[in-house]
């Protein structure tokens, strides 16, 4: 069955069309920066059961939409609900991170290691299905959907840590020099989890998929992609298999030195951090690959003289106009003025749309 | 007049002689780990008294030498004496980080910023002086001495945000957009600042100069270049001018996207973080510069097979008797073992010693 959007540019700009301007949407656009996100977030127990009820999921959804005009929403949930349906036992304190009750730290936790039952995920689809039914009138959707996970590497940095630890993850880090047979079979099991859920999600009306690496850029190139790369070149496999023309973005922050490794594993686009030139990223991927993002999230906290500037200089040398979706080169940050967001998609609809067509009289 | 040393296999590391095996000195050698540093830190009462006491800086920068067969000695101060002689009001509180009273948060305090008089930092030449007393018996320096002082960037970084902040340091990238001109007289100030310091530290028997370039690489390559590698340039430039055979290490963690143009602003060393392969480093940094690095200081809390099998890693297609300083990637954690750190030497002396004579017989 074919959808219909209101709203396609997104989806396009894995085309090779050129278009009109660059589609924008934001990592972490249903966020605390929003009024209206804080006070649905305030009808939740716990972060967790926010993330369990499909009504507010697709309640937060729809928020940042009426707000700005971006080309895409993205499923509300967290990297980190696999792990949790593993039964490690999530939890997020109040202004602290995630917290896992039960992390992988002896051999024993790891043999017994198996991809949950996709059951225990059903909340994860019956909000996506609940996003989709919002967006929707009439049969139009209003923009696609992006579904997403956290890729193999970066579970497995919380799973064994049991939780964020700034970028050390000095547990990880031990176990990968000193058991790298229970380091690799964390890493196939999660791969298994991943594929299974973003095929469901596929299968639940995800336009796109998205893959967070939010840590490979902490390994060595050579590290990077035998641990994160080659475990995310299967999901992708995986998904590419049964799903072969859904777009799946692959976003390695602070990988940006293994760029053109990262576009060589079958994804449609990759993410560029705002540690990259997109310039230089475009030289790295080549022209064939979708890139996205990578203005500073700190933008979004200064002024619309400074974002107008921030965004002429990230497409310096760099045609926004083909196979790129604008974006932040990381989520948005709770200091954001939705103000200022409103700034940046104006910045971006004008500065790219002469920029977008050059040729133009 | 010059020097003798009993050991001066660090220093030859910068000559285009084939070494017998690397040299091997650790970031942050005096530190937590070591219970005799927790002993020799409990007799001052705090962090920056600690730094103030000559005779305690040169007791805990002898006692790794002491334990370990270590090929250099670095000055026992703080990166950020600068900015706290500047008026800043530098303190640290207990398990935190650096803390300044009085960050650059306006203009007027942009305005009024100037290089502090060295009279201020003279406790940091008397420790110079008393560390490398400690060291020479004789007349016959055991090691070299290495100084050292943050980046000019790096420094920024600090005095805008007014403390370390992970990796974000909000205040400095809004500066950065909106202000970039308030910013740049951050970075003139501080670069005369840090050349003036280094240059003094020359004078006081330094026998090499480190800049810990700790922030560059959140910065994206272009910006990385604009701010803290060409501020780098002049600071190296100005030494060099004065001492042209004193060896500079430039050390800007997370920053090997950009090794190439890192390798060119004329230090004699270049630093690589353990996110970095080393053969990569030598492929962009070329065969005329030295490279300082990289093992995981988390194998400093593994065991002695991880160890061996990390050196080993680390020296893949790349050549440790040739312009090579053995090294961690990042300062030595709290978490580590000192029997780690004797199999560590171990290791590097064995594994070198092959490594670095592949003809011999």
């Amino acid at each position: 069955m074919l959808k219909t959007f209101r709203n396609d540019l997104f989806l396009r700009a894995f085309t090779d069309e050129r278009l009109p301007r660059p589609p924008l949407w934001l990592m972490r656009q249903a966020g605390r920066y929003l009024p209206e996100y804080r006070a649905t977030r305030a009808r939740a127990t716990s972060f967790m059961d926010f993330c369990r009820s499909p009504a507010l999921c697709a309640e937060v959804v729809l928020q940042p939409l009426e707000r700005f005009a971006l080309d895409a929403a993205i499923l509300f949930s967290d990297i980190l609900t696999i792990p949790d349906a593993m039964g490690l036992g999530l939890s997020f304190e109040a202004g602290e991170g995630p917290r896992f009750a039960h992390p992988l730290r002896d051999e024993a936790a790891i043999a017994a290691l198996s991809a949950p039952p996709l059951e225990r995920l059903r909340y994860v689809f019956d909000a996506l299905d609940e996003c989709r039914r919002a967006l929707t009138r009439e049969g139009v959707q209003r923009v696609p959907l992006i579904g997403f996970a956290g890729s193999p590497f970066t579970l497995a940095c919380y799973m064994i840590d049991g939780g964020g630890s700034g970028d050390e993850f000095i547990h990880t880090r031990r176990l990968m020099h000193m058991r790298p047979d229970l380091f690799a079979r964390v890493l196939a099991v999660n791969t298994e989890a991943v594929s299974q859920y973003l095929l469901a999600q596929a299968e639940h009306g995800a336009d796109a998929l998205m893959l967070f690496d939010s840590w490979g850029g902490m390994l060595a190139p050579s590290a990077y992609r035998h641990h994160s790369l080659a475990t995310m070149e299967r999901v992708v496999a995986a998904i590419r298999a049964r799903h072969p023309a859904l777009p799946i973005i692959v976003f390695s922050k602070g990988a940006g030195a293994s760029l053109a490794a990262t576009a060589g594993i079958g994804a449609a686009a990759v993410g560029v951090d705002w540690h990259t030139d997109l310039a230089d990223a475009r030289a790295a991927a080549g022209p064939a690959i979708t890139l996205q993002g990578n203005f500073d999230p700190a933008l979004m906290a200064t002024d619309e003289t400074s974002i107008r500037r921030a965004v002429a200089a990230a497409w310096a040398g760099f045609d926004p106009g083909y196979r790129y979706i604008a974006n932040l080169g990381h989520g948005i940050t709770p200091e954001a003025s939705p103000e200022r967001v409103a700034e940046l998609v104006a910045a971006v609809a004008e500065l790219g749309r002469s920029a977008a067509a050059p040729e133009a009289i």
